[in-house]
This record gives structure tokens, C-alpha cells and sequence, in this order.
């Protein structure tokens, strides 16, 4: 069977590639494949080139050599070009060109590398689809946590086992703000302009610090890991706006630190997928993974817990990624979307968040006078939710309006917990939302 | 392509295993395989069964029911079964039984699946020939970190990318040992003796000790990351019954944790790969994996800095290693042994270790006098050998023969510190060898 990979004799076929958007990461991959050209041949059986390139702008300097690969304008005519093996599509976003890209490549039977993590989690159960109606493999390592092999490790390293539980931390740039805030105790606002400035975070941050951008990469790495496709929507999704500096602060003095994580586990009731910003314990595994780096975690009856942590962005990392997959094309390592050839079309059944159960932090702003803690403690016993321990700091000054109070919870119920929340933002003592914040163990 | 892994009309042909080895690897990977036949099925796109096992006592209880598997006292006969599809070699040792199964199935061209580290790091050259010429894959992703799937990771997941350092914590008897004595502060015998008797170490420790188990999974991964087979004899090996409780007292005054790594990089010279105990940075990724876990750390120019830790040993997660890898087999995704079909044959030049260049710690035994300072840092000035930092703490009675001292060097070259080193256990004021320890950064 190994002779698949190359063939001694026969002089070999290059796979040839047309690139669709030329990024940071489309200039990358190409910069990669000249420099590393022998290595790949070596390993692929056969030489890797690029044959054609897409993009808006001929005139915008790159940083790489164009010359001598064809120009389209319209990605959607480098998909016809008959001397494109392998579509890699680096334009980005779940609808538009990159998607009419993508499957009107798959649906002419080529091959398509991508890195677009919105394209596969919103229309992963069609594209599966696809791909398997027009026997075109579908690969997307760069999608999820950039240069680390999450997806091969969840889809192939651990498909012997039934897995329990994925996800990780999985936006770079959350982290990076997280762990900026802790170290300075500067607020939200303040690292984030920081962020902006030095590049780790987007004129428009939203679709990192909302969360969204981490959960597309839970519902894939879900879909990955309970073998069929996850519906995005079903995905419950928190994001960092409202982590404060003196969360940072209260988290250290409970022996925590918080991360923004994306966990998806199965229950008898569904999957529970969510991405919310945690409290971790300072020394899990989880809490030494700081700045831009991402971790996925994985855990499965037989193997136990694994964590892969690496650079979850750039040009080099994701470059890395694209080309692994396209190794495993020219291996003949193909693979049906989800891992499973069956099940392309039937999204998993998905169990409400409110069905969790989890401990919890609560930080309130509350009026600074007798009473109010009782009327605080009433609402949580009224709600069956029980008391771990109490943190409350001074106010600052003698005329503050309000003093922050944490509450660390037992085991609780969701339910119980969103519940008593709502209560407690309705009484008069409480100034401002609460910030619920869940504590994971690992 | 997709379609090679599955056919949706046709009735799926079951892969047949023979199972050479009935420890409790052996067992728990028939254990998986029942537990998970539904999920392995759908994953694999056939069934995986075992047919045929092998072992010398057929009376012993194993906690698995082996009614209708054929059963087979030698090993041999049960690779010539015709039944059997796939032999999976469980039986372990670089010699013997082990390697005499493995080569029949490769010469009969049936694919090998093998936890046998040894057996690999031994023969990986003759076997990698073999597999080759037979067209019969082996796969071992068992023989390295366990449930890790640090072979794929390093084969395929960064297959995209130049490689310049691979290694780790491959050795998990000696993680827990130097994790027992940092936290406990006992000696290394009484830790050594603890391990055993909670099954943490074998009766005879030397090859988990001594560094040889770690220094063969370090053989596999530098031939998977640099594309050829390494000589075994080519690795520099120190294991850990040198290191001291004070040593471990010394390390974490000077902010650094001791781990026994094993670790390859290429050189202009060839390749370095060595086997030693490190001190690394207290706060670095490789500090905090404590206990029996195992990490495994690639380095590539594009992807960066990858880690993945997990269980590197035990009937679970190498059952689920050996089943990765038949899963492999059975969707047709099979590779060359060193990932590359042409360099079979060819094992990589080694570059002596004392061509290496580092940072060491260095304990003394010396008298209590004046002017052993001297003597000492005279002859580290001799060698051309640079002082960072210098530790000494007092007898701790008046009347002790010898005082601790601690020296810490800048960077310099691995020929230097060891010609220091033999002179500096030369002297009279030196009580005892010297314990040298590398200092790495990550």
C-alpha cells in the first residue's frame, strides 16, 4: 500500500494548485511551497506547484514572485482552469466568492484545501454533502487553531476512541487581551486599543472578542469529534466585552485565571457546545497557555486528556497547515468531511446550555449597606443554588455608589443559575448586570 | 478520493486482526475494539475484528472473553494464518518473538500495527526496506508518548514544514520520579522504591531510568521529523539516577524545574540528539507537565512551536493508539515508515554531542576550605568555560567532610564543559563526580 505514496519508476505528476486569494496567508503558502519544494516532494511522492492565483489586485506588492502563474480576476474562472488539480481557497467568509468558490470546485470534482472556519461551520453539513455526491475531498486543517494539527489529531490520532469532550482555547486574540489585562490590570477597553495597534486584534474586533470566531471552530472541532455536522446556531456563545480588570483581580485572589473557552460535550440529552469566558485553576494545563497561542483539548475514554497548544494564527502557521493538507492529497489521504462517509447530512441533536451544570462566579455591583448581602443570599437559596465562598473589596473611596461582591458557587444547575441571576438584577441594591463567569475544573 | 474509504453499496468487508501479545496492552485493545465496534465501523468504513490471538499461558484470566478467537501458542504460525489481515504485534523487545513476527508479516506483505518502541528504534532501517519492498505498511504510533499521537502529529500534521527540533517528555517513570522529589523532597532511591511499589516503575527500572526507553522513542520521532532512519547508537543517553534531592532544591532556587528530555536537532554537522536530564525555565510549557504525563515538542520554521501532552502509557490510551492506526489501515491511508519512500535505506549522518553548545548547572562536592573557589573557577577560566551564577549553600554541621557548590555557566560548547568537568573531578577538593545537568530555555 505504501507504494501509493510514490512510485520508484514512473517520473511523478505534480499536483498542481490554483490559489484562490492572496492574503497574508495566500502569499504564505506560496512562500512556504518554494521554500520548503523538495522536502514536499519528498514527502508527497510527487512535486507540489502552483499553477494559478486569484485575487482583486495584480498591481499590490506581495512580497512573493507572480511571475509565470496564470491571473484571474474572478476566483470563480481559476475554478474551471483545466490545469487546477487542487482549489485552495484563501478568500475568506462564510457566503460570497469563497463559497461559490468552493462548491462549484467540489461540485466539478476537485479537490479543496481552505482555512475558512465560517464557510465550513455554517455550511459544513452541505459542503460533507457535496464532497461525497462528487467523490472531492474537503480539507480545512488551517480552519481550526492555525499551524496545530487539531483536526488531524481529533479526526485520525484519536479515531480509535469515543470521545468525551473537545475544545480549547481557540481565539488567539481573546487570549491575548485576557492575559494583557492580567498582567497589567488595564481594563477591557485600554487592551484592546493596545491589541489594535500592534495587529493581534481587528479594526472590527467583534467577531473575535464576541466569541464567534471561536465558535466557529467548536462547531467544527465537534462535528469532528461526535462525527457528524453541529448546526452554528445551536452553539451558545459569550464573548469578553464584559470581563472587567477587577475580574482578573478576583480571579487570581480565588486561584483562577480566565480564559475564553469553547467546550463541546455530549449528554444523553445532546451536545452541549458553548464558548464563554471561564475560570480556570491557575494551575491546569489550560491556565499556562497564555498570549496569541491557542490549545485544543481533547478527552476520550480509552486515551484520557490530551492538549496540543501552538500558534492559532499568521501567515507561517496557517501556511503550515494548508500544506499538510495538501500532502495528504497527494498521499491519496482523503477523508469524508466529518470522519464518518454516513452521516454527511444529519446535524447532531443539541441539548439547551440550560441543561448544563457547572460551578459559578458572580460579580455584582451592589449598594454599600446592611441587608444587602441578605437579600442576595435569599434569592440564591430561593433558587437551590448553594453558596461556595464570598469575596467582597471595600468600596475606594468613602462616597462610592457601589462596591463589587463576588459569589463562587457549588454545582449547580444552569437553569438555577440563569434564574437566580435574572432575580438579582432585578433587586434595587444591584447597580449594574451581573457578571456570571462558569469555573472549569480543567 | 472520498469513496476509498467507504462504499455505501457494497457490504463491507470486515479488516481481520491477529493479535501477537495478550499483556494488558494486548487485552485492553481487545477490550476497545468490542466497546467501540459501532463507532471503529463507521469511522474505519468496515469492520475491524479480531480473528486469531497469541500468547504463551492460555489459562490465564485477562478480564477479555477469547471464545471463537483462534488461539495460537507460536506467535509465527499466527502471522500465516490466512485469516488474518493485519498482524498486530504486542509481544515487545527489540529480539526474538517480536522482531521475527514483525518481519515474517512485512515479508508476506501483511501490515503491521506495533507498540514495540525498541523493535523500531533498532531495525527502523531493515524495516522501513522491508515494508517497502513487500508493500506491506507498519504503522506504530503506540511506541511513541503513548495515547499520543505524536507520530502523526510530526508524519503528517506538520508534514508541510522544515522541522528543527523534535522531543520531549518521553518518559513518564522518570517524570513521576523527579515530580515526587521536587514536591516530597525524598531521594531518589525512596522515590524509585515508592514507584515500584505503586506500579509506576518496572522491578528492573534501568531502561525507564537510565534514559533507553526514552532515547528509543527519541530514535523514531528525529527519523519521522528529519525524514530517515537514526542510528540508535548514535544517541547521547544519561538517564536520572544522578540527580539529587539537592538538585532538585538547587533547580527551584534558581527558578527552573528538572525534567528528564529527550531532544534532536539538526545540525550543519548532522544531526544531535540526546537523552539527558534538563533544568527548564519554572514558568516554561515543559515545567508543567508533572506527574507520569509525557509531551512531545516540534519545532518548525513556519508552524513554530507545537506541544501536545497526554497519558504516555497504560492499556488505554495505547489500545487507542493501536486502534488510530488501524483505522489507517482500513481507510487505505498508509505512508512510508520515515514518511518518505526514497531515504528508507539511508540512516542520518549524527553530529558528535560534543559539537553541541548550551547553558549547564554544575554540583560539587567540595572540601570546606578557602581557596577551593579558586582552584575551581581557575580551571572553568582554562577551558574557556563563562560563570553565570554560583550557589553554595553551608555544611550543615560543623563537622560535615563536604559543602554543596553550585555553579551555573553561560553559554558554551559541550567539549568545553566536559574537558572542565574532568579536570575539575580531578582535583583533590572535589569530593565526589561532579553532577553536570543541561540547561534548556524551552
Amino acid at each position: 500500500m505504501t507504494s501509493r505514496t510514490s512510485s520508484a519508476s514512473a517520473p511523478a505528476t505534480p499536483l498542481r494548485l490554483g490559489i484562490a486569494g492572496l492574503g497574508t496567508v495566500g502569499a504564505g503558502v506560496i512562500r512556504l511551497l518554494r521554500a520548503n519544494a523538495d522536502l514536499l516532494r519528498a514527502r508527497a511522492g510527487r512535486p507540489i506547484e502552483v499553477v494559478a492565483v486569484s485575487a482583486r489586485d495584480k498591481t499590490r506588492d506581495r512580497g512573493v514572485d507572480l511571475a509565470g502563474l496564470r491571473w484571474y480576476e474572478d476566483a470563480r474562472e481559476l475554478v474551471t482552469d483545466p490545469d487546477v488539480d487542487v482549489v485552495v481557497e484563501l478568500i475568506g467568509g462564510a457566503e460570497g466568492t469563497a463559497r461559490a468558490v468552493v462548491e462549484q470546485a467540489l461540485a466539478a470534482g476537485k479537490p479543496v484545501v481552505t482555512a475558512n472556519k465560517a464557510l465550513v461551520a455554517l455550511h459544513g453539513s452541505a459542503l460533507a454533502q457535496l464532497s461525497a455526491t462528487h467523490n472531492a475531498p474537503l480539507l480545512f486543517e488551517a480552519a481550526v487553531a492555525g499551524g496545530i494539527p487539531a483536526i488531524k489529531t481529533v479526526r485520525e490520532g484519536l479515531a480509535g476512541d469515543r470521545l468525551l469532550r473537545v475544545g480549547g482555547i481557540l481565539n488567539g486574540t481573546c487570549n491575548y487581551i485576557l492575559t494583557v489585562m492580567r498582567e497589567t490590570g488595564k481594563d477591557f477597553a485600554t487592551v484592546l486599543k493596545d491589541a489594535q495597534d500592534l495587529g493581534y486584534a481587528e479594526a472590527d474586533p467583534s467577531t473575535d472578542i464576541d466569541g464567534l470566531d471561536a465558535a466557529h471552530k467548536l462547531t467544527i472541532l465537534a462535528g469532528l469529534a461526535f462525527g457528524q455536522p453541529v448546526e452554528f446556531s445551536s452553539v451558545h456563545v459569550e464573548g469578553i466585552r464584559r470581563i472587567g480588570a477587577e475580574d482578573l483581580s478576583f480571579a487570581r485572589a480565588l486561584g483562577y485565571r480566565i480564559r475564553l473557552l469553547g467546550l463541546a460535550h455530549m449528554t444523553e440529552c445532546g451536545l452541549q457546545a458553548r464558548v464563554t469566558p471561564c475560570l480556570v485553576p491557575q494551575h491546569s494545563p489550560l491556565a499556562q497557555v497564555d498570549g496569541v497561542f491557542n490549545a485544543v483539548v481533547a478527552e476520550g475514554e480509552f486515551v484520557g486528556r490530551i492538549m496540543i497548544e501552538g500558534r492559532g494564527a499568521g501567515a507561517g502557521p496557517t501556511a503550515s497547515a494548508v500544506t499538510a493538507d495538501l500532502i495528504d492529497i497527494a498521499r491519496g489521504h482523503t477523508i469524508a468531511v466529518w470522519g464518518v462517509q454516513a452521516s454527511a447530512g444529519l446535524p447532531l441533536r443539541a441539548a439547551p446550555i440550560t441543561l448544563g451544570h457547572g460551578a459559578f462566579y458572580l460579580r455584582l455591583a451592589v449598594e454599600d449597606r446592611p441587608g444587602v448581602i441578605a437579600d442576595i443570599t435569599a434569592v440564591l437559596r430561593d433558587c437551590g443554588v448553594s453558596l461556595r465562598s464570598m469575596l467582597q473589596h471595600p468600596a475606594e473611596t468613602d462616597d462610592a455608589p457601589y462596591v463589587p461582591l463576588v459569589l463562587v458557587t457549588h454545582q449547580t444547575s444552569e437553569a438555577a443559575m440563569q434564574e437566580a441571576v435574572t432575580r438579582i438584577d432585578a433587586l434595587s441594591v444591584v447597580t449594574d448586570s451581573p457578571v456570571m463567569i462558569r469555573i472549569e475544573t480543567a
